[in-house]
């Protein structure tokens, strides 16, 4: 069996397909690309279990046939040639020879069997599908992927709420301490429902995803990301997703507008003096000013600012986990001034623009700490 | 005591000394610096007690007094204000005060007292002394570092070798598998003596080097070097360095003349193939040119290319070790073309560059490696 391909195609193809491929597994065949060649076509696929990729380009062989092959010993070798056209020649041996004008590299290949069955979304009928613009969904992710917890204790949680309705396209992500909500109101479903795309889902497809429109394709266990020449398709996570709606407090009626990067460079700075353990940073809000403080006692240092504020009541100290102020504020830099919301020094304080989008909402939840004092 | 001192002054001043802060050691009176007021002047120091930093800059200041601070939480809090004048105070419950116009900042610090001595040239009169050009200097480091042993039993050879002679300047390094002679004809000295530099001391440099002028003073045990505004001492190896000139073959009558580039690409992809343990790559040399070939048997994968040369004779076998050969390659870069000089396939391997510099003399050696065959 032979084929050819060129090099750069060849370097783009891989390149695509090479982010499901895991980097550390005890399972050594995902370790593999399966090259699938069928009429006229060679299909790439990578997967780790949990994500699939495929990718595909027109080649000239001259027959059928599929076969594994080790992905980055593959993507090294092809990423490291001049532009040249690679023929690739399966022997008898069990060997992929790779003949290009100035060399010839030979690797070892396994047959297509062992590689694991791969999902398809041909044929299933109980599909729902939406439409939603690749920087869009870049953009969700961006803005949403940081709150994911990393506790496996509540695997919900680890991943990403996607949840449709006739409001829209909602993005839902927590860990408790902090959470996003974001709603994309112009994406429109026919159907009412919700799913949980986990954390590598997200992450690979933040890596991929350019301004072309992406086709979303689901089923009760799985979710497909159709783009312009690659798809991705993911395992769903079934546990339910915690009813994030119930801890959005609909009462803070305290409101404090800031300056958004103001606030995060001081924060920033307060990270350096806050204990490495709780991080705790202390907001002493006043009518036009906050004063804030944090204090390293195994260090021995401490420090305190100012920055200007406008706030509808008189004072109120709340205390918080300084990394936690830190990525939300950093999430919304995009944002000139930022309102919190707040009720007391015990209360899910809300964060959200000043500026409100026509078709976004995103607002933000912060859990307080408790203060010494 | 107080002075006062614009931030990002302070914090260029910093970011010059904090290089010779350790990064992880037992002793943690060298995580800081010290701070010494006199005279109007601030001089900082840093040391790991191999290498010892000193930057100086003028400020207001009501008296004299030294103090030691955290050095990189003080340069954190620094490079995190915007630009602004600091108010340094000290207080009597062993506080620096770090006051701006928004925020306040506080450090405990300790004693002058409790920092180690610190190296001077002020007195010593049997001091040699040298001037080069900074560029210069950082491109013989550039050039050879790579090749100082990295293996704790052989002392001399962590080190970087200098040889100041009539002849000039000659730096060598060698782990005795790879051997770097640089010589600046034009740094003429009026003493015959040498000198090994710990590879920590040439680190360092290399990062603050620039196109100014380096005065370099020596006694038996140190050697200074005085950059526009910055000094960096160095304690120097004792341990006597090996005999480089008695290894470097004389006789090596065969010349194999190659594109730099080319053969770097070709050896860069045969990394790929080589067994990682031995790193093992065959040159098959011919009149017109070179079979290079690496063989991975663990992975069951193998490459070969052709790269064209001149050779002076017919046909020559060797082994190399492809990590060093790499080495070698991207180090003369620079050069379009070089020279292999080599006798047979157990002799050291000369590589210099076609084209001779004036000034410059630089020549490395390569030591092959066994081939079973």
């Amino acid at each position: 069996m032979e084929f050819k391909v060129n090099s750069k195609e060849l370097e783009k193809l891989l390149s695509k397909v090479i982010p499901a491929v895991p980097t550390r597994t005890p399972m050594s065949i995902l370790e593999n690309f399966l090259f699938e060649i069928k009429d006229g076509l060679l299909n790439i696929y990578a997967t780790d279990l949990e994500i699939s990729l495929k990718s595909s380009i027109s080649v000239v062989a001259d027959e059928n046939e599929s076969f594994v092959v080790q992905a980055k010993l593959l993507y090294e070798i092809v990423r490291s040639l001049k532009e040249t056209t690679i023929h690739f020649t399966l022997t008898p041996s069990k060997k992929v020879n790779l003949v290009t004008d100035f060399g010839k590299y030979s690797l070892s290949y396994l047959d297509a069997t062992e590689f694991p069955n791969l999902q398809t979304f041909e044929d299933d009928k109980e599909m729902n599908e939406v439409t939603i613009n690749g920087n869009d969904l870049k953009n969700a992710f961006d803005k949403s992927s940081f709150a994911m917890s990393k506790e496996e204790m509540r695997p919900a949680m680890m991943g990403t709420l996607f949840e449709f309705s006739d409001n829209g396209l909602r993005f839902v992500t927590t860990d408790g301490h902090r959470l996003v909500n974001l709603l994309y109101k112009n994406v429109k479903s026919v159907f009412n429902n919700s799913y949980v795309v986990p954390e590598r889902a997200v992450s690979v497809l933040s890596r991929i995803l350019d301004e072309k429109d992406v086709r979303i394709r689901m089923n009760k266990a799985y979710m497909s990301f159709k783009l312009n020449d690659i798809e991705l398709i993911t395992r769903l996570i079934s546990q339910k997703y915690p009813d994030y709606a119930s801890v959005i407090p609909l009462e803070n009626e305290l409101t404090l507008k800031v300056n958004t990067k103001e606030l995060l460079d001081s924060i920033k700075r307060m990270m350096l003096f806050s204990t490495s353990t709780t991080k705790r940073v202390k907001f002493s809000i006043k009518e036009k000013e906050i004063e804030i403080s944090a204090e390293d006692l195994d260090l021995g240092a401490s420090g305190e600012e100012k920055v200007s504020c406008e706030f509808s009541s008189d004072s109120l100290e709340i205390g918080f986990n300084c990394a936690y102020v830190q990525d939300v504020l950093s999430h919304l830099t995009s944002e000139e001034e930022i309102i919190f919301k707040l009720h007391s020094a015990t209360k899910a304080v809300i964060i959200e623009p000043v500026q409100k989008k026509e078709n976004i909402d995103i607002i933000m939840l912060l859990m307080p700490v408790r203060l010494n004092s």
